[in-house]
């Protein structure tokens, strides 16, 4: 394990492929959560982006880290884990950063604004392992 | 949120989809772990396989807790969030139920057992809630 992305598996991380994260986080109870989000990857940090008040957003705020599954959509046996250390929580460019994940993931810009403050999370990858 | 699948989800749990799950645990540094993993549900549990002496194995039995988030492979904007509550671990059955597994997801017997100990875990979904 590293903390770094190994090179054969950037490919996971690319805008192309389009994959989506499996962000495991832990709850207040000490119980753990898992949904998928969208994410990007800018070299050196994985992005992710979430609303103000959401659970991620106060978890991620509070305890500071995350986990994060990446399987390649056209290998389910082929995928990355990684432990992301967050480095920055901020608003600034938030609503412009879920426009530019969305043309990522759909296409178009973020359809669903609903007028929440939406914040992004910028997570220093650690503990890299990737499988398959 | 409530402690059964909803109907309209039950397909996502259903041996023909063959649908993954990620499977979200609470190390004993407080750090989240996820992995994908194959499951079954047979109408009241969640099944997993490990193998004696692996992390999710000693996690699971010391903490008796874990989260899954199952995503439909035909859309992944539609998945369901599960609790699942361990109520048991055992070794017996558990190197048939690998077996059963592997035929599901690969359609053949386990190719991979290497001597381990296998084990199976049972829980009972709590807190489901779906999505999409």
């Amino acid at each position: 394990m590293n903390n770094t992305i190994p090179e054969e598996y950037l490919d996971l991380l690319a805008w192309e492929k389009k994959a989506f994260a499996h962000l495991a986080i832990v709850l207040r109870d000490g119980a753990p959560h898992v949904t998928p989000v969208w994410f990007d990857y800018d070299g050196e940090y994985v992005i992710v982006n979430s609303a103000l008040g959401r659970v991620k957003d106060k978890v991620l705020r509070r305890s500071g880290i995350a986990a994060l599954a990446i399987s390649d959509p056209d290998d389910p046996y082929r995928y990355i884990q990684i432990r992301g250390k967050v480095v920055e929580v901020t608003e600034q460019g938030a609503r412009e950063m879920i426009d530019y994940l969305s043309k990522k993931y759909t296409g178009k810009s973020y359809q669903w604004y609903k007028g929440e403050t939406r914040v992004t999370y910028r997570m220093l990858p650690q503990l890299v392992s990737g499988m398959g």
